[in-house]
């Protein structure tokens, strides 16, 4: 495979996994959402995330939500399907069926009850890119993950495995960005998964920017991007700190629970996030509301 | 629920969890190693905890492991079973079937992926804890789980829900320990899931220790408890040292890893654990080897 | 004092402090060294910080590096000098010397023996504040002060205290200068004291780069700033990326010993830093010539 | 010398340094509370520590309060000066007027500004050792000094340096004591720092303990010490459980701080700390006075 044909640029868009009030997958909305992100201008899609509560479902909804969401898109963008599971047996399982199901890429987390050598790291990932034929991104967070992949591993994950392409980090610390360019003379694109760097990560050279905030504020990331497309540099500063409290807040309070929240004030109900997960209490909710309402007025 | 007819003292023994060569769950030898840990002299049996790579089983297996060992048991000892997961859902499900099966008590882990408040945390247990009468040993290994429950939070919920009895410590901070007990009145019975903390943790008040060093150094364990037992802190000082390079070794190296490869030296083939963790390594193995003799001399 | 007048910009430079083979202070090539500075395009001089090894002096070699730098500096450049001390008493007694021999600003880090409450730094911030008329630029450095200010503190004292009037950060924390710049309304210069985050920090909206670079590559610091000047992103970056590894060798090496062997490399003997730190081994040195050469080279 | 002659056993105490209204040393009650803390009890006395406020000293203070405290102490226990400064000069001088003035041993932290080396710090010490006869103690407290010392570079210049016979470990990990233990065969006493540890230091084999406790509640630290000496456990707790709040908190606000103002409340005017320190605000003095009240009412 020729690695530069498997990149992707821009705004790389995580929906959240709506539920019916009785527990089940509420496909429908999960149709119409991703109908949404599409139609807003999102540069590719990338279900069963940390955002989409993949880590929550079990092996059939994981299964449908994958299969709903690939046709959904059809072909209109790129989607990238979060693959990752604690053994290795069912993150190959899942990535076959992301392939089968028509997937453009898959990103691969490597989580951790038990803490993993960096063997045992790179094993995982040999074995699920042998086990299919796509472009695979590297995920590193290991605020979510437990697992904290060193930019130094991380490259020679990318020199010696002929699927890695690309790699997200989203530990939100910019001198990682720095040594994966460094160390891979500039030709593993690195993208941006921590909201509050999105500014920096496009200055440090970042592909794209991962970003589960296009599900409630659409616009805002695609003119941040615009902004770096432009070299407009005053104006996607600008346009960062107008956003930058809304991207701590959801950050801090957790993804699926605050986005959820965030597109029930919209007007679309997605239902809670899955217990232990509560939904947004009524404070957070109010201050979510708050500062929708600030953005939506300064855009 | 009376409180204190529902604890437990002294050496509480983890079984690793044995898998055949085709990843099966190895159900004989599973009843076979028991056997050596009751004849050894351990005062309860945990199956299913992170020594049992509880985490990377499935519903079905997880089943089987708890109704095998409760069974192989047979009420000669107490069983505490492991019943954590992810979603509350799940870890209640299990917490049923644990009680059905005959288990003597519970331990609950909150294991996240996106982090947890307080208050998710606490109705977690609650909802679990609503779902049995069994008592409950609350679980705190911020290491594998990404969680970290603070002694003032652990008190509030022993003070709060009934069936929570217990708490099994594993930071290795002794100060948590010191905490617990000045802030529950010394009315919490603690122990100790940190191995080379043993010492320190005994000469603390704690009413017992969580240790899968019983499945390959049984004695060293029990001798320790029994120094204590008998107010002798310079024979326990002793022993701690001699057996502390051991539990450092099977600590690093992780528990499902280091304690395979030493039941296998010591003639029991339990299998490897399962992928993505890999078996010890030569050199590993080697020195695990070296430590196990040396204390079988010493002894 | 109007906040506006009293604020700097562009690249601020640290001169070490020259020792003659005897100990003592070498203010020939000081004088030397800070006519350099000057030529090769500094915005401002910054004698007596961290790299300047001001905590290694004693009184008397302080006020004589003071003295000298200011007068050699005769008004060309502004002056910003390190005055922070362990007791306040000295610190005070420092601030008005820096005052009266026509320092153009302080700079003040609240170093620690015993963790200071955030009364006990104000109260130390104050006192200073009250001794002199000079602007103060508040320095959060906890690697080499044991003490973190927050932003929310440094805001603080920006509004109480009227002589503050800038900050410099040297944690490599961007997500500080976020919070400082939304808590201030971006009123409150900032100045990033972190080399390897020089990038992100122009970007970000930094008013200057406290640095001790120039002392070896005047030129790079320099241009850097000149393309943010002229809003040419991909060229800032393009000359962040090529500086970057001798700006991690620089800070990773110890600035005084670092920017010392550099000194002499190309020409300058300015002596060993104070023990316990010791000079530069071959081989850093070696790797230093390498690293100056390639940017040399490149130029 | 015969590192077995140069050792000591039980309750190490730290004397503050008492100052005037005017904020000159008191050498008078410094007398007078050297004599309170010989005759109850202690088995040494350790000036100049951090809770000598010896870092806020000038040079000439720092030699009063040496002197003055050797010649209090009168031989009728051991005296070990803390020599530590920033500069090896500086505290090569401090080793030099303690030998003379007739100390039997000095302590040595390693203070930082930039980080040093592991070269770095074995030169300051071997420097150090080389100047004077005196038995050393090396002394790691990473939260006031900025450095580190691992147990593996403590125990290397054990064996290096003839004149370092102990160390005091201040860290509160209970780990590094063990690491100690089995590196050093036992042979390299350590002392506990850490007010909280103090039961579990004893348990680990610790040697002594070097506490400012003792200033305000002097027959505690013995009586924990003396149950030690006589085997029985069961007591050593209850007397630790019992004293463990009132640790944690002269540990918490900042020795010198707390035990000034425990001093005052015992009778006793030892002044304020030197700012930027300040004295014990009402609420904490408040707290302090119920805390000694409890341990008064249950002796």
């Amino acid at each position: 495979m020729s690695k530069s044909n498997t990149q992707f640029q821009g705004i790389i868009t995580y929906p959240i996994t709506p539920f019916l009030p009785n527990g089940e997958i509420d496909l429908k909305t999960l149709n119409q959402l991703i109908e949404q992100l599409i139609s807003n201008g999102s540069h590719a899609i990338a279900p069963l995330g940390s955002t989409g509560e993949s880590a929550y479902l079990n092996d059939e909804e994981w299964t449908e939500v994958a299969q709903t969401s690939i046709k959904a898109v059809a072909k209109r963008l790129p989607v990238i399907v979060g693959v990752s599971d604690l053994t290795t047996a069912n993150a190959v399982k899942r990535a076959k069926i992301a392939e089968k199901a028509g997937a453009d890429a898959i990103m691969v987390l490597p989580v951790s009850y038990w803490k993993l050598s960096n063997d045992e790291i790179f094993s995982h990932y040999a074995k699920i890119a042998d086990a299919v034929s796509l472009p695979i991104m590297v995920y590193n967070n290991p605020a979510t993950s437990g697992i904290d992949m060193s930019p130094e591993f991380i490259v020679q994950m990318f020199k010696s495995i002929d699927n890695v392409t690309m790699v997200k980090e989203s530990t939100g610390d910019i001198q990682r960005m720095h040594k994966i360019r460094l160390l891979a003379n500039n030709e593993l694109p690195f993208y941006n998964g921590s909201n509050p760097l999105a500014l920096e990560a496009f200055a440090a050279g970042a592909s794209g920017w991962c970003t589960a905030a296009p599900n409630i504020i659409p616009q805002w990331p695609m003119k941040l991007y615009q902004a770096f497309q432009n070299n407009d540099l005053p104006l996607a500063r600008d346009l960062f700190y107008k956003q930058l409290p809304l991207l701590e807040f959801i950050l801090k309070g957790g993804l699926p629970t605050t986005i959820k929240a965030g597109l029930k004030l919209k007007g679309l109900n997605v239902g809670s996030p899955r217990l232990p997960l509560q939904p947004l209490d009524e404070a957070g909710t109010k201050k979510l509301e708050t500062l929708l309402e600030s953005l939506h007025k300064t855009q």
